[in-house]
């Protein structure tokens, strides 16, 4: 084990930027029997290589998720140039899976233990009738939302604080804990909907689908925007709103400290 | 038989104006085996009335091609509020089979027979990087297209001619023959990309993505625009390009001469 620690450690590391579309996929992270982005990937090494090399996400995003720019990192058995490792990986990748950006990184990098946070972005599409088109790329709300009590509560998000309310996971939340800190939130009006921009430190499993269903339901006025407090204060998923529907879903980015991706 | 048309010719008769996404669907027709926009319509008539009752389309859109106003007609057993009708069939449909408007029209009324031309409309995305996003609603093009000569190839299209060039399907060719009037063929600049609108009376099995694969060729540079006077002399399918992929077409509306909807 150590030799192999000790060959992993001088192998080149490569930072991939990645967007894909959740909607085909069983979401991030590999699985026996189901078509995964993770899965996709590394299948996609294997055929360059010729050997398998496992690629470590900064976060794993459900099925039905999307991602404008996930990263993940790989160790690999030799150098190449990151554009020919680009190509290599594009022309090996379903269509709905682009490696944007390939970059050396220094050898200790981590996509996920080096990430200093993350944004996502939540869109909400409002019209009466039901739209037809791009279905799972939004959540489909009928009522018209109420944009000033959502921007209310949003403001009770922001912060270190303890997120279990909006948490899915008991044993995920048990090994890790619940306080995170979201450093903004904005609702962001535009034709045809809202987009919810949530940044922060780390989420917890289905957090932010968690708060945009909660954020949802205050906007439709099923509760007060003052609820909210009482709803964190609560540290009970029972007490916060619904999970909104993953394709409304997009990681937008992952935050790295400035430095950490070497020169 | 005479019994059941004259029965037929009492029954109220409905227009119905419906938008779907093509990419779930074996196209419009009804098929055993696969799932139609046709065979949805129907089993939700099925549902409503308890007996069965055929949806005749404007058009049969292919698999994966969308429309955004397609029109159907069907005669129905009993009278219903033609509002009470749209929301009974919308609550019996796919989410992505959406009926937009339902009117009474006149007993001889025929959604294929009774138009006097259709509109289509064919999207290209132009981008260096392959689109992850939004796949199967347009055609992705990593060349940059030339619009002056694609609008220069278009003016040939326009008028009344024999477009056997642009025909896929030579036994319906032998039947109906194949000249048609093309009224208008515009080339739209949009952010990201070009959409083609044609209109005409009538086009042939795979007519407007044949035109729209031609026009593309052109817009790479294959061809000078100039060749499609040639091309379309030619009366051969050979002589055209090649079949535009079925996810960029849309159905946009259906012409029908003022007053034959009735009152």
């Amino acid at each position: 084990m150590v030799l192999v620690v000790s060959h992993e450690a001088r192998m080149p590391t490569y930072l991939l930027t990645i967007s894909y579309d959740g909607g085909n996929y069983a979401g991030w992270q590999r699985q026996d029997g189901s078509e995964t982005v993770q899965g996709c990937l590394e299948r996609a090494f294997m055929t360059i290589f010729g050997e398998p090399h496992a690629v470590y996400g900064a976060g794993r995003t459900d099925a039905g998720v999307h991602a404008l720019r996930q990263c993940a990192h790989v160790r690999c058995p030799r150098a190449m140039a990151p554009d020919i490792l680009q190509r290599a990986l594009n022309g090996n990748l379903p269509r709905d899976i682009l490696v944007r950006a390939v970059r050396e990184v220094p050898a200790d990098f981590h996509a996920r233990f080096s990430a200093a946070g993350k944004r996502y972005a939540y869109r909400f599409l409002t019209s009466p009738l039901r739209p037809v088109f791009g279905r799972g790329y939004f959540w489909w709300v009928s009522h018209s939302l109420d944009l000033d009590a959502m921007r209310e509560a949003a403001g009770q998000i922001v912060g270190e604080k303890d997120f279990a309310s909006f948490a899915s996971n008991p044993g995920y939340v048990r090994k890790h804990g619940t306080v995170r800190r979201v450093d903004h939130l904005h609702l962001v009006q535009r034709p045809g909907g809202i987009d919810l921009v949530i940044q922060g430190n780390g989420f917890l499993y289905n957090m932010v689908r968690a708060i945009a269903g909660t954020i949802y339901e205050i906007g439709i006025g099923r509760y007060p925007p003052a609820q909210m407090r009482e709803i964190i204060e609560a540290r009970d998923r029972r007490a916060a709103g619904q999970t909104a529907e993953p394709g409304g879903l997009y990681l937008v980015r992952v935050l790295y400290p400035p430095g950490i991706l070497g020169s």
